[in-house]
């Protein structure tokens, strides 16, 4: 305790740990807790040490703001009574953006076991607080190594590209940071129900694709979550939800899309065991086509997943 | 991180920190944290690290249910926004019982200041979970000293008398881990109205005195927590809080007694400076008692802080 | 209220209150807690007096399940930092059923001012926990005098043929209790969202009609809400809303409408006046029947109002 404690009051910038039993409500009815409960933790982890590090040498008071999630695979369940860790660290800072890793632990308390359950990464900018539109400069973190900058750098532009694709389907601002949790944690509901739907069984978030968050939801806007189905493989299924944005007392008025993310799940029996998927049936040419994309994103997940593994990762 | 996290995961029995973000809800309307809010933290922290203790060395599963708070006070408040950090260690063990200490600390994310606002001290036993009535055995901790494990010997059986007094008063069986969080902030927010009512200003918790728990209180029971002010000194008011458990569906049936405890509480100006109390008004018999009794719990615990005072503590 | 908290504290068993501090997530953006907080606490308050008697005489556990709420009215509305006390009496019982009346005030803690902010009347059916389908008897109540026990069956009656009206539409069977709050609380979420949207201004729940509860919700079905405008006046919109549920993993497989509802509206400005509402639109022939049937349900309830209160109540 003493060295743990001691060390993270020294520097407190660096990282920041959350814990915290998990509770019926976290759960579904098999007693998984939600791919949407472990989301909203890493956010929460990510917000925290974000604008934590965005304070230290800035004048202008400011918030951490979610632009992006990279694509989380949920490597294992977590269950009712376990206590997840969340813990989080920067690892890579631009001009304007703050690179967040984030680790999930699971700990049975009863049995002492633990296992790495999720990875992931985020990626905040910083808005002023005086004016949330305005993006504020980030400090830079040192690097133990040059090798350690170059690639946070490689990642850093190759995220930026992904998301100046986005940006030119949707205007380019930002959820602030307090609703971006929440969001996510029903985007995994809907893509959940879309899923127990199809197959009636037992299902649990296996991945989520990488989100880019673009449109500002404010205080008093109502949000729509909505999911279909786009692709089975034989065992798992591919959900598209989207986030639609209803500005119902700011002009201008209408719907605004904020979000679009694909989920992946699979079916569980009661052993845990991943159960074959019924296949979705396709009819118009529009489902047919969305059917190919989400195979083409499957075979290149499962292709890369492959190159990781002969390359030892 | 790398060194805060290896060290964590090298002994991770003896530790935990659990930290959240305060939000609008954790917060009476001047934005300062409820201090039953904290207790729940608190508490959640205890329940971690002793259940995990005791499942160490047993081969029976057991989960640690909370005993015994000691007095504990609100050094400094909370507000939203901040981030509470709340961490753990257990400090002595006794046959059946395990001693928790507890330290809150407040980060002001923007700023970067932090300051200590709560020490406890928690008592749990553990509970076999085949039989919640059975109490198993608790493992051993090791000590950095004999002089620290002599001091933990004192505490326990400083305690021991205390909730000895209490059992007299009623059954000594004890509230299942997972309720006592909620009742604790239910009891702080009973006390809280109680104090509101009479000052009619923002008040905030000053302190608990040390809570024994005694009755179990099962899934579907009716908890009706109850309070009334006993005592007002010039800048302070004592409410007691009773807690009485209605068993519904069970057999015996009726109410009985689970829980009572003292909070202090404090009011406070726009600049979070004490006011003045009104005197508490007292006609009959008994609230002439309540209030001496509660002046003589005033005035012990300004002695007992001045001598602390005086010895450098 | 005295005289209720005091006959409250002197036979435990006919009575209950239900006290909470209204908190922002209870609440709208302009301080309005909603009303489905409310009817929340009101179902709350009402299974835990009709659970509690019903377990009273029977040798059989039971619980109870709402069955019909009355038409309520919002009398005047509440807001985040007040007390609302909510009390619940048992005043009918017929062979399978429990009338409950409830009172809603709100104390401002601060002024101490107290006001009545509803009254609702509520009906419960008593369950078996061994198998749910089971309706058992319920113990009867002794009545003050025989007009009030006579007063009592014609409410029985007039609720019963109400409710076999809407059976006729629907299956008899009852949403097992725990659903029933949240569900209530949802929909006026859904009602809330229609009104918003309609007049984006600061709308608060003025009335929902009687409301019959037919349809079993079973853990892991998904519940969907939606909602319609029928009718608007001068100074209130009422709308329509729907719950079906969908049991995903049971057969028989499908949707089934569980309740409907009519919800009444208000718009108020910051100084809370009423403002005037925007005449809703109608093309379709069922819009224009619907908006037909509205302004008869909204003329009928005026009546009633004028005939009570040339009676003088």
């Amino acid at each position: 305790m003493e060295g743990s404690a001691k060390s993270f009051y020294q520097s407190p910038g660096c990282c920041i740990q959350v814990s915290r039993i998990m509770r019926p409500d976290d759960a579904n009815i098999a007693g998984n807790v939600h791919g949407g409960t472990i989301l909203k933790m890493i956010e929460e982890a990510g917000v925290i040490i974000s604008t934590r590090h965005c304070n230290k040498q800035n004048d202008e008071r400011c918030v951490a703001a979610l632009a992006r999630v990279e694509r989380t695979d949920f490597l294992s369940p977590m269950s009712i009574g376990d206590v997840a860790h969340v813990s989080a660290e920067i690892t890579y800072t631009s001009k304007h953006s703050v690179e967040i890793q984030v680790n999930v632990m699971a700990e049975n308390i009863l049995t002492g076991a633990k296992r790495l359950t999720n990875r992931a990464t985020l990626w905040y900018v910083a808005l002023s607080l005086e004016n949330v539109d305005k993006v504020v400069e980030v400090p830079s973190i040192e690097y133990e190594s040059s090798e350690l900058q170059e690639e946070g750098r490689k990642r850093y532009e190759a995220q930026k590209l992904d998301r100046i694709e986005t940006k030119l389907r949707s205007e380019d601002i930002i959820l602030p940071a307090i609703n971006v949790g929440v969001t996510m944690k029903l985007m995994d509901e809907v893509a959940g129900i879309v899923a127990a739907r199809h197959c009636k069984t037992n299902i649990v978030t296996a991945s989520v694709d990488a989100i880019n968050f673009h449109q500002k939801i404010q205080k008093g806007s109502v949000i729509t979550v909505s999911g279909r189905m786009t692709f089975t493989s034989n065992k798992s299924m591919e959900i598209e939800v989207f986030v639609d944005v209803d500005h119902v007392m700011e002009s201008p008025k209408g719907k605004a899309s904020a979000v679009t993310a694909f989920f992946t799940y699979v079916s569980l029996d009661k052993e845990g065991k991943a159960l074959p998927i019924p296949m979705l049936k396709t009819e118009t040419e529009d489902e047919k086509r969305r059917f190919e994309e989400g195979k083409n994103r499957y075979l290149n997940t499962k292709a890369k997943r492959t190159a990781q593994v002969q390359k030892g990762q």
